[in-house]
């Protein structure tokens, strides 16, 4: 069957071994996996299945990582991944949302296999597919075992990407720009808000001409008239005023890596104040994007961003960013570095942030924002839809 | 500030009346609501904010929920929920993604103020929202309190649908049947995988002239040609052949209530045996619809089915279908009844499900479905698209 891999088996070797150097440090025997984000980066296994309990495990001591899922999926696993067909193993489903089997004893069963139930194991404890039944589930089949929190293991060393992975980036950041500029045309008045997000995923997933699109971590945010002050609202039936701001929140999303962009849409003249606001908030996204450069903490460019903001008289409560890479729904958190003040993780080329400028006042709210690749002297931009805000 | 509610406050008070007489019946005097679908069924609340710590508070001696979660979506909080404002409490942003504070120690500082400290608390232990670690940090900062495994409460509560929910699925059947129809037009050689998505992405969030579809709870599966065979593939880029098989499921969604629907599409002239098939899963898929009723059991439904099926010479080992309602990503999954051997759970009027017909050999998958709502006698197909292969 041919593997569907988007990258060289070298690459995967790479972080493999990134993965394993970190586990020995820790003392860890095994690592379950159970983040999707991870177990893509670390397999290749890209199948929207990782709503039933699917792991991946690695092992000090075995070569390649073992993935265990649902029966139905493993064609998936075996479809998707580098590992071989007997690291591809499958729980039968009758364990499926069944209220007295668990498929983390079957999980377990798999660590006993592997000879290490006197392990030190480590899991992923704060992830959206390690829930607290899992963990009680887990642990008790494994009594004689060690089980620690190695949350974010896998986090921390895909938060730098290599070459090839900056490369869909960029091919994201262009499904991004096309999704961007077809949501831009869709705004008018008398359009109902829902054909305006519906313009905006059928964008998204055709992609370009050259470059298909797939899904994203969540849905476009699309806050209209009285909802562009709430950042995550849903999107309705009405049609859009003569009159408005239309915040855009969207995404473009090459082979499971998402960019984030997000521009604000003025219909019909924006008030004084509120073009005003706009020009602020571009000049202090532009400060913190001037700012980066390997070497330099989040947190410094938290600051610049927030010198230049405070210098008209604003502040943003939220962190102004966080970082791109690999996502999954429902968010492409990935939940390690943040721009803001107290952070310190030091910035190194590879690393993707999406600088989050929108800012959401009492009465008022915009969002013209940019991700970025930290690059070996400053930054890169990932998109090149004008910063600004539009007027339609 | 208006309310955004979709249904009458008598709903909601019937709702909570129901949750909080099976809470005093397990001894709970406090529920910690963590799954988005329950938040929303028993407040209204709805903005794509869940991926953050967010919890429903239900006490018994509070007359009304109170809703906890980041600051900047207290004002969805306000805006979609019937809550007073005092009811809607909010963590400061430094508690999003921190490595040393945890937004549950947050959320058991409400249940002190509520002077529930010592109380017995149930928390949704298997949701998505509530991770091993959000456990462990709530357990301990409440070591007096008892606190129990309340997971599927709500869920087992909210599997039988209400008249005014039962119409929203309905409204919810007309956009499918538009996706459907869309995206059986869209399927011919040549076309990229991804632009059929597309196309479904756009109808489904559009609906139809007089109702407008919002996102679901995860991507359409559109799997082809070879991988056909594996039930939740992701699409690509290619092109259509000029003879291949396409199984698309897909969804229509009103205001968060979710039908799911499958159809196979033949590009091409079918093999005589594929056609064949197609006419034998249709043929169980019937058996199946024919045999519901309130009093019967789930797998009572299940073995009707199967036992077409088997007459055939074929089975299929996953159930055979789940209960359709309120949905989030990253599932609709609400992990109660399930269409299978073993599962007493008895029909009522109200219930829907999403008779789930597919069949996924070792050469070829077929997927022809029907949801349906369990009426008074029998039971009511909730689309209409014709369950028979489509040939293009």
């Amino acid at each position: 069957m041919k593997k569907e891999l988007h990258f060289e088996r070298t690459e995967f070797s790479a972080r493999l071994a990134n993965v394993k150097k970190e586990m020995a440090k820790r003392g860890l025997d095994i690592l379950m996996v159970s983040d999707p984000a991870n177990q893509h980066y670390l397999t290749g296994y890209n199948a929207y299945s990782f709503y039933a309990p699917q792991m991946v495990i690695i092992s000090l001591h075995r070569d390649e990582p073992t993935w265990i899922g649902r029966f139905m999926d493993a064609v998936s696993a075996r479809m998707t991944t580098y590992l071989a067909d007997n690291n591809v193993r499958h729980y039968p489903d009758k364990y499926v949302a069944s209220t007295t089997l668990s498929a983390y004893d079957f999980m377990a069963d798999v660590v006993k296999d592997f000879g290490a139930e006197k392990a030190t194991i480590g899991v992923e404890k704060a992830g959206f597919y390690y829930s607290a039944r899992a963990h009680e589930d887990f642990t008790k089949a494994l009594p004689q075992a060690r089980i620690v929190d190695a949350d974010l293991l896998v986090n921390w060393i895909r938060i730098v990407l290599s070459p090839a992975e900056i490369a869909l980036m960029k091919e994201a950041g262009r499904i991004a720009d096309a999704a961007m500029e077809r949501a831009i045309d869709t705004v008018k008045p008398g359009v109902r808000e829902c054909d305006i997000a519906a313009a905006i995923y059928h964008q998204q997933t055709s992609g370009t001409p050259d470059l298909g699109g797939t899904y994203a971590a969540a849905p476009p945010n699309l806050c209209i008239g009285k909802r562009a002050i709430a950042p995550h609202a849903a999107w309705t039936d009405e049609p859009i005023a003569t009159s408005a701001s239309v915040n855009i929140e969207l995404y473009g999303v090459r082979h499971r890596y998402q960019i984030n962009l997000a521009r604000t849409v003025s219909v019909g003249e924006p008030d004084p104040a509120y073009q005003k606001l706009s020009e602020i908030v571009v000049s202090a996204l532009n400060a913190g994007l001037d700012s980066v450069r390997p070497g330099r903490t989040c947190e410094e460019v938290s600051a610049a961003f927030s010198r230049e903001l405070a210098r008209h008289g604003y502040e943003k409560e939220a962190r102004v960013g966080y970082p791109l890479g690999i996502s999954f729904p429902p968010s492409m958190q990935m939940r390690t570095a943040s721009l803001r003040p107290g952070d310190k993780t030091v910035l190194q080329a590879g690393m993707c942030f999406h600088l989050m400028s929108g800012l959401w006042l009492d009465d008022m709210g915009i969002t013209i924002t940019q991700p970025f690749a930290v690059t070996a002297t400053g930054h890169e931009p990932l998109t090149f839809v004008p910063r600004k805000l539009f007027l339609k």
